[in-house]
């Protein structure tokens, strides 16, 4: 009996937690998450905007990280990345991190043109660091899932602040 | 017997599914949410750029809503807007929408002055429609939990487009 009426206080429980929210006609959608598989543990920011900001203030690097969600090299790439604990331990402690689906207006994120993956690094300065580059001469910020050591390096150069003693 | 087993293994199974998975030492993180909060089952742009894309795309008008996680107006208008059906549902056809935790470099989304809660709708044509305005004249495109209604109403405007001939 017991049993029986806290059964009826679960349901009960659960219909008030849904009852009279939205739902879209093609169902109960997930929430999308700021993260979109590079790093749930991270603290991402939303725009370039608060990541010069996050990054000036805490005096951090920002790490600029173009992909598309579609495209087979930015999900290859994003598995390992996410999987990858000095990475993510590295980004979540020393980083400010940023990953965008769509361009900025700053042609400064753009130095050899606009394509995914792509990995840019700027200063507390507000200096796009042009100079930390992948492997690749045609698109110098492309990394594959095969360059993650080459990436550690470029962030280990990256939190060598160009001014650091200011 | 059986029972052991499967224990044993479902124990397996969950070790290794969270085995070498970066935790953050002050503990495991709830990854954010694009929504922030505004409506868990919208489609949320995440930058200004990606919004005006979709709105030109989609011939919809955008929504941008700037808010600030710690200030008390935007927590009340918060709660009732992702609780508002009719609201949600309208977003969710006839809108793109994008919440922003930060102010963009564009001046023209902050007509006459950069405030939170603060909703500014755009055309797909890409013009602000600063005419869409709430009932404070100090603060144009503020509104109270209490404005709902007129907020309804501002978007049944803002669905007529400027060009809808073209």
């Amino acid at each position: 009996m017991v049993k029986a009426l806290l059964s009826a206080l679960l349901v009960l429980v659960a219909m008030s937690s849904t009852f009279g929210k939205y739902i879209p006609k093609t169902g109960k959608r997930i929430p999308q998450t700021l993260s979109r598989g590079w790093g749930d543990q991270l603290i991402w920011a939303q725009t370039y905007e608060e990541g010069l900001y996050w990054s000036r203030s805490r005096n951090k690097p920002l790490m600029v990280l173009f992909h598309l969600e579609d495209c087979p090299h930015s999900q290859a790439l994003r598995k390992l990345f996410s999987e990858d604990n000095e990475i993510q331990r590295t980004l979540d402690e020393d980083f400010i991190v940023l990953n965008l689906v769509y361009e900025t207006t700053d042609k400064h994120l753009s130095p050899d043109g606009q394509y995914v993956p792509r990995i840019i690094f700027v200063d507390p300065t507000m200096t796009v660091r042009a100079d930390i580059v992948g492997r690749y001469s045609n698109r110098m910020y492309a990394y594959e899932p095969s360059d993650l050591k080459l990436l550690l390096g470029n962030m280990k150069k990256a939190k060598k602040l160009l001014k650091s003693e200011l």
